[in-house]
């Protein structure tokens, strides 16, 4: 063969959760601090779904291309009631087989070869593979150094290429939740360079009582520069199952429309219906475990807190999601230290190279997976990992 | 907005199957010949996966890239009994939500920007799109009369950017299957140019018995060159589960991985443990149905055969699949005459243009997805509608 794989797969990176998930079934009774998922499973309600898919055949053949009506109808009352994001005729709804699918459509739909992304560093690692793999080029724009976004920097590194904003909050990797006036600064910006706001809303509902989650799509007049994408993966427990959903400018639906039939002609019928159930069991099924979560954010917040005093790492910042991305102090951190930490201390984390942070040695923790007891002696062997490897 | 949807969406033809959808939906009562889908449901026994599923928390967290390990074995042993395909480790195995997904994999981790891969035409539409999407290029090498393929055509349009050929036999939409000489014509090609061969092998149970399936990837010192799709969609009456996967060489697989990781990031495990089950069923399941869709055909080949003596279309070829493609004397098959067809005689079929054969008027008629009763009729509706419309 003239070559074996495409230029454009070779320059993307590896994808780093394989390697390091590799790692940990190799090392059997490691603690993973890596993989973002929850500790709790999808509500006991969504065996109703399975009877109702089970009870027409007309179920088992290919749906519509943008999702069943039923959870069509659903997600704009949630989006509504949710995000104060009232639907109109200018914005149409897509579910998918997750967001990262999503995120895939928006590049297609809006980016031809060349053309410019930016993205915030530490940035989401499959956002950046997935532009270099259509072809497109993830313009990287470093947060400062409490990981919020710089309005000023991100203005700089438009182009008469760039062609969207990606902004995550609650963030992953950081935690951090970025402010109403952020957010409506990014729209702004976006509105004003007539480029797209692409707004990753995956972890919507892990944030705390001080700072409620805001969708940028609710603000006014917003509709034809505003791209929301969201998740039940982490919110209802639902990873395996493949759900998301996008809201877009009417304007992008036909695009949107193609790029779906090729790739998931629809999405999994059974996985929409399960989602449905969700809905019905609704905010207090989340509620109830998001207090688990809180809790385990406290914990990170003792125990890294005590890191930081030994100034092992920077003060860490804990607010969302289910992260936090700490700095280490006098340490490097490349994938060497990671598997040492795998094979030597039975602790998995990510390591903040994977989110184009460079210029500071940093690791990305995730709390969310694990019964409080579990996530204590993560954190020790992390601690004993940290204090003896350089 | 200087531009709204990106230039390569723009290129990239509208799809027929959802357009021809909604006319059917808005027209009530019309028979429809158009998606190609069987009329029998999952085995019965899928409900156990269900169980498992519920069984363990586990489960609903992002499982293997490739899929589960258990599929994975189980489709080892599929592919070495059914199809002669025994695995090596030259070879990987990935399980995709279906084999659109698989195929825009290969797209993308064979091609850059400018290559191309030669369809026959008629073409399997979303290949067409799927390569467009990708800023690849498709070259179409139109077949013989008979709907086979020309080694001599196919031949001439290599370049020094193909990277592949696509075979799809049984054939979508033509229902032709191609023979051993036929398919190792093709592979022998591949080699000699050191481009790959991607086999679409979706129909593959829907054969007659005179002819049995052939996977070229079973043929000796295929391996480096040879790709197998294969889909649970049709077979087990699963299109809605989304299950679908592919056979390539491991010189490919880390492309592959990194393309799954970033749109997929697992394929759905609850559809993993449905297709289990239905590998569990085995052949008998199959083979029962394939009874009736035999009959379906018999059906076909009478009334057909009829339309034919009356000169109203051209002697019809059915072999295998689910469909025939026929072409009309001195009518005309514009996307006019399937609405007319449609609204007026209450009878879906796809127009012929959408799989690329411009030199014929021609429709596919899809026959796997209805009663034998219901299928006579819109056959009758059918041949109604093409002697009165011209």
């Amino acid at each position: 063969m003239n070559k074996r794989e495409s230029q454009r797969m070779t320059i993307v990176e590896d994808a780093v959760i394989p390697q390091v998930n590799a790692l940990v079934r190799k090392h059997r009774g490691t603690i993973s601090l890596g993989q973002g998922v929850v500790y709790y499973p999808p509500p006991p309600n969504i065996t109703g779904a399975i009877e109702k898919m089970m009870s027409d055949k007309a179920h088992h053949v290919y749906g519509p291309v943008a999702g069943l009506d039923e959870l069509q109808t659903a997600l704009v009352d949630k989006l509504k009631t949710q995000n104060n994001i009232v639907l109109n005729d200018e914005q149409c709804l897509y579910i998918t087989a997750g967001a990262n699918m999503a995120f895939n459509a928006m590049v297609l739909a809006l980016c031809d070869a060349g053309d410019e992304i930016i993205l915030l560093a530490p940035y989401y690692f499959n956002h950046k593979m997935t532009i270099e793999m259509c072809d497109c080029k993830a313009v990287i724009v470093n947060t400062d150094d409490n990981y919020l976004p710089l309005i000023a920097h991100i203005k700089a590194a438009i182009t008469n290429k760039t062609r969207a904003i990606v902004s995550i909050s609650p963030n992953n990797p950081s935690g951090r939740i970025y402010s109403t006036q952020m957010l409506s600064d990014i729209n702004r910006l976006c509105a004003e360079h007539r480029i797209y706001h692409i707004s990753d809303e995956a972890y919507e509902d892990f944030v705390d009582d001080k700072q409620p989650h805001f969708s940028p799509a609710s603000l006014p007049n917003s509709t034809p520069y505003t791209i929301s994408m969201f998740s039940f993966s982490k919110s209802y427990g639902l990873a395996s199952w493949r759900v998301g959903y996008v809201v877009a400018p009417h304007t992008l639906e036909t695009a949107i429309s193609k790029v779906q039939d090729n790739i998931l002609i629809c999405p999994p019928t059974i996985s929409q219906f399960v989602a449905l159930e969700c809905l019905r069991s609704g905010a207090d099924y989340i509620k109830k475990h998001i207090e688990h979560i809180d809790h385990n954010r406290e914990i990170c917040r003792q125990m890294l807190g005590e890191l930081a005093n030994q100034e092992i790492i920077a003060p860490p910042l804990i607010e969302g999601a289910l992260y936090t991305f700490v700095a280490l102090q006098n340490r490097n951190c490349d994938f060497t230290m990671i598997e040492k930490l795998i094979s030597d201390y039975r602790v998995a984390v990510i390591p903040g190279s994977a989110f184009g942070l460079h210029h500071k040695h940093c690791i990305r923790i995730s709390y969310g997976a694990l019964p409080a007891a579990q996530l204590t002696v993560g954190l020790e062997r992390l601690a004993s990992g940290l204090r003896e490897l350089r």
